[in-house]
């Protein structure tokens, strides 16, 4: 064996370094038995050699021509000479597959000689020049780059003056054509066409050598970072055809279904054709079944094959095989692409089928999938035929269609009405709320992915696209312009969360449920994952959908947003704009008994799972209208001054809300309302745990810390109001006091904070925003051309900045659990759900991620894979130390 | 010697710990020579022993009684008997003076058999009973907390049965007064007033120790952190009587004089009384220099005195004295008290007369002083006669009176009319420069000490009040109403900056000038600093004014605050609201032919002095006027649609402005703002350079980078910029990049960043913002309440919050220089002036401070004490290691 050159019968499937993928793929099929065309391989360490001292070596050439002897005595065939001609492709075969490198060869061997001896071998001098034709064409576009429409062009011609057509070409007529193509080919390549077969071999190695460097493949490799010096290998291999005779085809074949994961062959073959055929789309090919009838041997060493080549492989096989002459040859085998349903069922069944493991089983399935399985996607055809007339940021994914309506309140009263509504707004607020609960998609031409209307979209598993800056959104005048056309309320459009896509009318959608595979596989996952998994949920709704998702627990429940029915609200701006302690408790006693109602419900649904409910955490101005009218109109309907109402709404206005009067500072500016949480938490409690004879156990978590004192004032607040509803209802009950990290200063102390602590939850939004200094609400004016330009990775409110923000959080945890080993410590932001962030978390000293219901099945699978990736790079490391 | 007692020859100074301070300084004083009336110490280990035992030992009690035998042998009198009786005072004396103690008794020795001894001894009837009557009235209010009240209604009682004035009672009169004040006594104290001498000694010296125990005492140990085991001393010592003959007298005296400074004797002298009568203010006492023609021996005794005890306290002494019958007793002294200026001139004065070091005399200055000594301040007795209307925050010292506008317009009209104006506004902003720039005071309603006016007011060195709520000022009706009353435009008010008082009508000021004696002090300073100070300035008049005061360069140069003036503001305008590249061509043109005149004025004042000039930082809104009438004004005055500029206008509105599209960011998104700047400043510098045949290095500073990627592509602009102004001038001249460190990931990754920076430069103010998640404008609203809670120290934009901001500070600045051992690092925030911070900072490896020109004599004080104290604790470690 040298290391110039490989037999198939020499290589297998490891050694892609030296053969490339094709080469290594072929030698390992050969090695199974299978009936693969005999050949050798050219290795890489050839090339790079050539690539050194541009020139083939003799020693190479040498190898070669012994190469091919051997494969003349396999073959029973001579090359370049004899009655029965040996003729080879000769492809590329690179580690990777790369575009612009040389492709494919066919028939090499053929000349003005052998191609009469191959017409009188087959009896078929149609077949034989139209190889031959075929290799000149295909030998001065791979080679010298002769543009192929000269060729056809002359064929064509040649064709017209004969006045019949090539099928019934006599040896003539072929003759003239030849003689035309070599004309071309001397033309365009400044040589003749080589008479001797052994220059055409190795004229076509050296251009398969030379493509290496081309410019398209040198840019591929800049852009996915595959290394300079790797080269090429080169295939050798004896032709077969599949347009020989009747009995022979072409045929592509999967070893399961990949677009539904069904374990049957599926496929198509063509009789009497060559792969190129069925690319080409010229001849409709038949089912792969159809080949049961037909040639049933075949059929059945096909199936065989199948079995052996996924017991082989772990997996489902993309095989391409020729029948040639009712005689089976294998031309390739991979691991066939499929639809993420199939991937799912593929990955379920081969496991159940004990051919892979739970952790292989795992590793098969990619993030992404699960998303797309958990949601409605527009049918592909028709977006193949519609064009969209705006994009935005795809925030939350889906497919929804439905009329238009600019506001919230008339979402509400047309959905009364059992009108399908699209909420379009340049951007949504809290006071939304409900009007976005019952749009089908929201739309806002503001705001990025981490905006107001993409985190409470994606928690309710809404379609949602922001960012929109193609639609120039009127909310006054209710009607949005865009280039090309305006939109108005009660137009019907479609809107495609998943590509940010919108289009006028309504599309046909695919939907898809979660199957019973999904959740075994899902199930099996939580059992390799470190990492727990809960849901960002306060409704019931979707309380219960996190749970059904398979959460075990609620990770942050955000009692602001049940604030925001007429009613609360109203109570809450009479807290707000109260004037004297009485007003305040007024407002209070009923927002309290409303807040016990939710508490109740919530716990109805989450039993005694952990779930960790924050106490109020945004700023009091965002309860009021922003709108002077509608200002005017809260004065009158809470009996109050109206001139006193605007100064009291301006005096609240901030700067910066987001670094304003917020979070466990409401705490200590107005103690009254986290007092009134308390209760109405540690009541509910009581309530639910006698009512379904359970243990509750409250987590109440404190918003914003960033000092000692303020944690200790607050956790002191909460216990002295637990302590007291305790006593009153004479019970004992455990409950946990814990706090959001969400500031730098609160990693900074983390230590010391965790000494008051039961536990941390890592608002990563939050830390984000402050870590860099981006505003979610602004950063989308500058962070795509941050992207754009490659000045960030990625967007960091979707994907955690491991080196910024990452190291704060790593501190944080690590000095936290070290001051406090009780510490529990999760991570509720939105990167809680994103595949990437939970990698990097599941490195920490982190005991769980929560995050959108909609999101929790993708988050138990990254857990699992983070997991066993992490176990085998440590017994890897510990292998290797 | 004893531990439980000490003759005062057996102690000194340095014995605080066991003889109280009032004692250790009795013995020092005893030991260097002067004339200390004879006594001993009951030392504070006498007291814990008490404290322990609940009762004076045998022990105690025998040492207390050979004690009072010498005393009575030195004295040549005897305790409680024989024709020349021995008086002693009672006090006590904890190792640090605390209110609630028990204070002095004095006569002590005195009883019904004594008392005549002493009348017939001193042939003064009068003397010895008033003694006796004062003894069992202190007796019975110290030890018995006797109201004394009773004694005094009893005595005016009796003058008035009598008819006629104590000065002329005879025996019999006393006797009844003395009768009198026993019945009282005993009626109160439940008990008879000792007659034993010893008695009386005895139950004073437990009175005092068990004074430690009192509340008034332990809660001012709580307050001040004061050990609760320390106890007290107790001082026993000979009277004398200031009050005993015409040569008798008690006076107070300063060793230099404690208001400016002068080298000559200041304080008082009361003839015949005693030290209490100068303190009741009874009788007006003559100044000291009376003395020398009255009693030249005692004068020429006192100036002896005072160059001994400052020859050994190496400080200005406050001493007290009394002279008996012609001869001098010295009672306590202790270091002055003393007004800012005498004490830099103190200081200065005692390090030329070689009395102290240089590094003594710097430590011997409070940085608080300076402030006081560079700003006019209103006259005390002004401010005692007027009350203040309303209260703010004192943002910027100084006092200012002037007629109140509401407008920065109002402001430069009223001004250019010849008058003196007080900007009053709710809060100001980037438009009201100008307006700010004329007034003689600056008063906001809102706002910290940290808002836009506050920062703007300190670096014009101008009298600043904000946050003031008690004013509610309505910009439009041009009134600001306040709990009494109301202001309108043209009310004179005076302002005072430092106390953030304003007052109605003007109050008289007092101007200081920073003298030649502290700018020697600060000079020397510098030497003794290891941080370099420099000053925040952009204008000529500032830069001038920081360096003046000591500044070794420009930390930070504001490029925006270049951009106010109305043509500038246009331009700015234009750029802003460009519609094509030609626009922006147009107004980038204008502009830098502007900021290139403001950098050759610059650097004209600067020479080549380093200065770090910021590139444009704020977000491009904050250009735009806010108003919708003066933004059609606008659109108009440039020729465009009203409604696409109110369209611009709102695009570029920000929800959280601090946290967006500002500092590099603007470079990112619209580059030619940052090419022009830089053109400009090295143009500037060039020329500036040939003009005055200097070499100025321009340090240009990128603002607000957080990503590596951010940071090479902004300084690349940057280079390529600066290049090519170098090639068209044909020259070479050095210049420096780097960036300002405002963001908490911008610490994070500072190793990184140092990487391609050559200097780092804190912004504190944002950083801070940043790590707590505080906007400075919005702060106000819970800060007042955190410092009044004890939640936060201090405010963490005036003092460096050194737990969490000042972390990342020291790992930005540690792993920056490690990164790259040539990169200058600095602080150019608002606490870059203040003391604390500066302590903290100066440990860290940072090589300059940066504040404002009117906080640069300070900050040059503080760098040198911190500096001196670090080493001196060094030099302590390193001892004791």
């Amino acid at each position: 064996m040298s290391e110039l050159t490989y037999a198939f019968s020499e290589g297998n499937k490891d050694l892609r370094e030296v053969l490339g993928g094709k080469g290594a793929n072929l030698c390992e099929m050969t090695n199974l038995g299978l009936p693969v065309p005999q050949g050798f391989v050219i290795s890489t360490i050839a090339c790079r050699q050539y690539l050194t001292e541009n020139i083939l070596t003799d020693h190479l050439i040498n190898e070669i021509k012994n190469r091919v002897q051997t494969l003349e005595a396999q073959t029973e065939k001579t090359f370049g000479t004899g009655t029965n001609p040996l003729l080879v492709s000769v492809r590329s075969g690179a580690k990777f597959s790369m575009p612009g490198m040389m492709d494919t060869i066919l028939n090499l061997g053929l000349n003005d000689d052998t191609v009469q001896a191959v017409a009188a071998k087959t009896q078929n001098l149609n077949f034989a020049y139209q190889c031959y034709r075929r290799l000149i064409q295909m030998f001065g576009d791979v080679v010298f780059e002769i543009d192929i429409k000269h060729f056809n062009q002359a064929f064509e011609t040649l064709e017209t003056e004969k006045g019949y057509p090539a099928a019934d070409f006599q040896k003539a007529d072929w003759l003239d054509v030849i003689a035309r193509y070599k004309e071309i080919f001397a033309a365009n390549a400044g040589q003749d066409f080589p008479q001797n077969v052994y220059d055409q071999m190795l004229i076509a190695v050296e251009a398969v050598f030379k493509s290496w460097n081309n410019d398209r493949a040198k840019v591929y490799r800049q852009l996915h970072n595959i290394p300079e010096d790797l080269g090429t290998a080169v295939n050798i291999q004896r032709m077969v055809f599949g347009n020989y005779s009747e009995t022979s085809g072409t045929g592509v074949m999967f070893t399961r279904n990949p677009v539904n994961g069904t374990a049957a062959l599926f496929g198509e073959y063509l009789s009497k054709a060559q792969g190129e055929d069925i690319v080409s789309g010229a001849r409709t090919p038949d089912p792969i079944a159809d080949l049961e009838a037909k040639l049933p041997a075949i059929y059945q060493q096909l199936t065989e094959i199948a079995t052996k080549l996924e017991n082989h492989y772990k997996d489902m096989q993309d095989v391409e095989f020729t029948v040639e002459d009712g005689k089976l040859f294998m031309l390739q085998t991979r691991n066939g692409k499929r639809t993420p349903k199939a991937a799912v069922t593929i990955a379920y069944d081969l496991f159940q089928e004990k051919r892979i493991s739970e952790t292989e089983m795992i590793l098969r399935i990619e993030p992404g999938m699960i998303d797309h399985l958990l949601h409605p996607n527009f049918q592909e055809d028709e977006l193949a035929n519609h064009t969209a007339i705006a994009k935005g940021l795809p925030a939350s994914p889906g497919a929804a269609a439905g009329q238009i309506v600019f506001t919230a309140e008339d979402a509400k009263a047309a959905t009364q009405n059992g009108k399908k509504v699209i909420l379009l707004r340049n951007e949504t607020s809290p006071e939304d709320i409900v009007g976005m609960t019952v749009s089908e998609a929201i739309i806002t031409s503001h705001g990025g992915m981490t905006s107001h209307a993409a985190v409470v979209a994606r928690g309710m598993g809404t379609c949602c696209v922001v960012g929109c800056q193609d639609l120039h959104v009127d909310e006054d005048q209710k009607v949005a312009k865009y280039n090309g056309g305006a939109l108005y309320e009660g137009d019907l459009i479609s809107v495609d969360g998943t590509s940010g896509k919108i289009y006028l009318g309504q599309l046909a959608t695919t939907a898809e449920e979660i199957s019973e595979k999904l959740n075994d596989i899902l199930d099996i996952c939580d059992k390799h994952a470190r990492l727990m998994v809960r849901g960002n949920a306060e409704t019931p709704k979707d309380i219960r959908e996190a749970i059904t998702k398979g959460a075990q627990g609620i990770g942050l429940a955000r009692t602001e947003h049940m604030f925001f029915k007429p009613a609360r609200l109203k109570a809450m701006r009479q807290l707000i704009l109260a004037d004297n302690d009485d007003e305040i408790t007024d407002a209070l006693r009923f927002i309290k008994g409303e807040q016990k109602g939710d508490f109740e419900d919530m716990y109805d649904v989450l039993l005694d799972r952990p779930g960790t409910i924050r106490l109020l955490d945004p700023p009091l101005h965002e309860f009021l209208p922003s709108d002077k009218g509608e200002l005017k109109q809260l004065a009158a309907e809470i009996g109050k001054d109206a001139a006193t109402v605007a100064d009291k709404a301006r005096a609240l206005a901030e700067v910066n809300p987001m670094l304003g009067l917020r979070g466990v500072r409401l705490a200590v500016v107005l103690p009254q309302i986290y007092q009134m949480q308390v209760e109405a938490i540690m009541e509910a409690a009581i309530a639910v745990s006698k009512r379904k004879h359970i243990t509750i156990t409250p987590e109440i978590m404190i918003p914003l810390t960033g000092t000692v004192e303020e944690m200790a004032m607050a956790k002191q607040l909460c216990v002295d109001t637990a302590t007291k509803v305790l006593a009153d209802a004479n019970i004992s009950l455990n409950y946990e006091i814990g706090t959001m990290i969400e500031n730098p200063r609160a990693c900074i102390i983390a230590d010391a904070l965790a000494k008051d602590a039961d536990f941390f939850s890592f608002g990563t939004n939050d830390l984000t925003q402050l870590t860099y200094g981006y505003s979610r609400d602004d950063a989308h004016k500058f962070l795509p051309t941050y992207l754009d330009k490659h000045l960030l990775p990625h967007d960091p409110f979707q994907v955690l900045d491991t080196q910024g923000v990452g190291t704060l959080i790593k501190m944080a945890a690590t000095n936290g659990k070290a001051a406090n080993k009780q510490l529990k410590v999760g991570v509720c932001g939105e990167v809680g759900g994103e595949p990437r962030s939970i990698r990097f978390l599941n490195t920490l000293p982190i005991d769980y991620v929560s995050c959108s219901p909609y999101r929790v099945p993708q988050a138990r699978l990254i857990c699992a894979i983070s997991e066993i990736e992490r176990q085998s790079q440590d017994t890897y490391a510990h292998t290797n130390a």
